[in-house]
């Protein structure tokens, strides 16, 4: 039961550590994440796994495998939250990669390549506005300014919160970066396709990009509630009404047509100490998140975006103010390691489907850097993101003895199909 | 020109006091709301008056008329303010009162009756969930558990903060409240009407009523932006965003025949730490305030909300919470006082218009009373309720002119037209 207990354990640990509650809350480069990144760094040494840390705090702890030179197998997920997230984001591939290398070191079984537990800094982009921070840094592919952006909750730098846990922004930047290799991780689907079919877990073929507006806003006219007549009015909450609702016309359309799209308005704040019921709304500030698996939707629907917005603008007399814009590209993930995976699952009568990620996942970062990357998704229900995230330890179990199938020592038992460069790059 | 430099004086020392900026910030039944009242107090005192307070500690400053026994002519508005509001909404009112006595008292003309300058206490209804606070309380018209409201900032009760400002609940709820009499207020529109038709100031004929719910709320699921396919979700803001553009097609419709209505959404927090750009948002708060000039409207449209909420939540998996409903009934004004000031300004060469009050006031309480009362709206621009409230205090002048003259001693003049009872109860 090494596999059950380790997950079982990990999970439970890390989840000791957040600010108060509902649900877990671990901010990116926190105290709390770096203490969490210890309780995975003392249950590796206990497996007699050499611990490392890489100058942007992300942390490695690696098994040796049968060929030492060859490209490692990097496998791990992160361990930072979202406020009052829930207890299985990122914990969950952190606890089965860590599950995995115990399966090896109980077994006493060689993985084929060194096995890499790698637990990434900075997943979730609610701290700062640059996504896959933690991988990105590793992968030497972070840049400057991006070092500047400010933390939402303390407005300091990712420098500075990276220097205040142990890392040395510096030295990012001056790289190189890890060696291109293989990555796989472990993550709960956070939708509720594989609950509603009954499935225990997936293979990930690509991850969605991302088209995100987090500090937009729309500056109307301050008026009486009950004395501006309607055809007077600038009415910055009936502007964004009109926006949300057009824009979930476009996406029916849109899904109709058999495109892949999600919009949402996550964070609506038209409740200052400006606003009143007595008062019609003279300021909205909201955020949108657009994403699609296809490169070309993102354009799409930014156009339509600009287009409604002028429309509006024209109709109701506010301005909008966008401010500015991120992206994230779609990323395709590696079809060679999933059909690997996906036969070592046949042979235990498991079947996983092949699916699409709607959230950005690490697996997508190292997929732009040259790795030969994949996810697994594990079925689980409410969503994420939330407190109420569930998730049955025993599909994430299932999962890792698929992997430890997948990349068990085939040249231990007598089989001499692995190549010496175990896990060639693909372009996906 | 007391009349002008009275005003001019009152508004700037009145609006010395406030909470910190953007705008002015005296709540309800405040330390602030105390001290604006004492410049009311030794205003009228330097004027010879006699100045009085009633156990809501509303300030009576009265200035003695012709005829000592006839009921006297009440005269004023209020010093409290919303959040952040401008520097006139009821400022302008007290000012104006103030202006008309100082006015009599400069010129040596006895009034008709006692002028009694009116300072109300807490008329923005913001602050307590409660309408006409001060001025129902002077009727004799609060009731015990509006006493036990609580203050939106402080969370005390009204009985609380109206003890600490002097008041005495108890005896407030003994009453009996002012005797019958008259009750002028003078008032910025809150609305572009007169601006836009460039006059001065206006007649008001009656007073909107309102049907709010301050504290409703939309109940989804929290879920992935990037994970929860369309058809999973239920998201607070797109059934927010419905409800929004339902209401406002009904506005229209509404207004297409001929109805009065003003609907407004004035707060709306999808801004809680659990709300981020990533998260559909599991949870929406509002409120909605609807007003109109005619009764049935009211109902009409409660049951409008409720048939529009019962199909988004059926179309969007969400529930709607209303939480409690207040209402004011609209209220009529007195045409004979509004006979009577139109009649005294057209021998000034003015002709006010008679137009409806989209905002409730005091006048609307001592009209429900049974007083003859009335409003004058001065013009304004940049609404009101915010800090850009814009007013000309020439055009505040031309109506304090206005009453002046309609008030004017006619006996003093050789005529006879005043009858004992100055100013009869006139049902509406």
């Amino acid at each position: 039961m090494t596999v059950e207990d380790t997950i079982g354990r990990i999970i439970e640990e890390v989840n000791r550590i957040s600010l108060p509650g509902p649900g877990y809350t671990r901010p990116s480069y926190s105290p709390l994440e770096t203490q969490a990144h210890a309780v995975v760094a003392r249950e590796a040494e206990r497996l007699g796994m050499t611990v490392s840390r890489d100058a942007a705090s992300n942390l490695f702890a690696r098994l040796p495998g049968r060929d030492r030179a060859a490209p490692p197998l990097h496998i791990g997920s992160h361990l930072d939250t979202v406020a009052n997230g829930g207890a299985y984001d990122g914990q969950a591939g952190v606890a089965g990669a860590m599950a995995l290398a115990a399966h090896f070191v109980e077994s006493g079984e060689t993985p084929p390549v060194d096995l890499v537990v790698t637990v990434t800094r900075a997943e979730e982009s609610v701290w700062f506005p640059v996504s896959y921070i933690g991988s990105r840094a590793a992968l030497g592919r972070l840049s400057a300014p991006e070092l500047e952006a400010r933390r939402s909750d303390t407005g300091e730098t990712l420098a500075h919160h990276m220097r205040l846990e142990g890392g040395d922004p510096r030295a990012v930047l001056e790289g190189p970066g890890l060696p291109t290799a293989s990555f796989i991780e472990i993550h709960i689907e956070q939708g509720p396709v594989l609950f509603d079919a009954g499935e225990p877990f997936a293979l990930v073929s690509g991850v969605r990009g991302g088209l995100r507006y987090r500090e937009a806003r729309i500056e109307g006219t301050w008026a009486h509630s009950g004395g501006a007549p309607k055809a007077s009015r600038a009415d910055a909450v009936v502007a964004f009404a009109d926006l949300v609702t057009a824009l979930d016309r476009h996406w029916d359309a849109i899904l109709a047509d058999g495109g892949d799209l999600a919009v949402t308005f996550g964070r609506v704040d038209a409740a200052s100490s400006e606003h009143a019921f007595a008062k019609v709304p003279g300021r909205l500030a909201f955020c949108i998140d657009i994403r699609s698996g296809e490169d070309g939707m993102l354009e799409r629907m930014d156009a339509i975006l600009q287009r409604e917005i002028a429309g509006i603008e024209e109709r109701r007399g506010v301005r909008f103010h966008m401010g500015p814009q991120s992206r994230s590209r779609p990323a395709s993930l590696s079809a060679g390691l999933n059909r690997r995976i996906g036969e070592a699952s046949a042979a235990l009568d498991l079947k996983p489907r092949t699916m699409l990620s709607g959230g950005g996942h690490d697996a997508a970062a190292f997929a732009a850097a040259g790795f030969d990357s994949t996810m697994l998704f594990i079925r689980n229900w409410n969503g994420s993101h939330n407190p109420d995230e569930g998730m049955d330890e025993k599909d994430l179990a299932l999962a890792v003895r698929a992997l430890a199938a997948a990349f068990a020592d085939r040249q231990a038992d007598g089989g001499a199909r692995l190549p010496r460069k175990a896990f060639p790059i693909e372009k996906a």
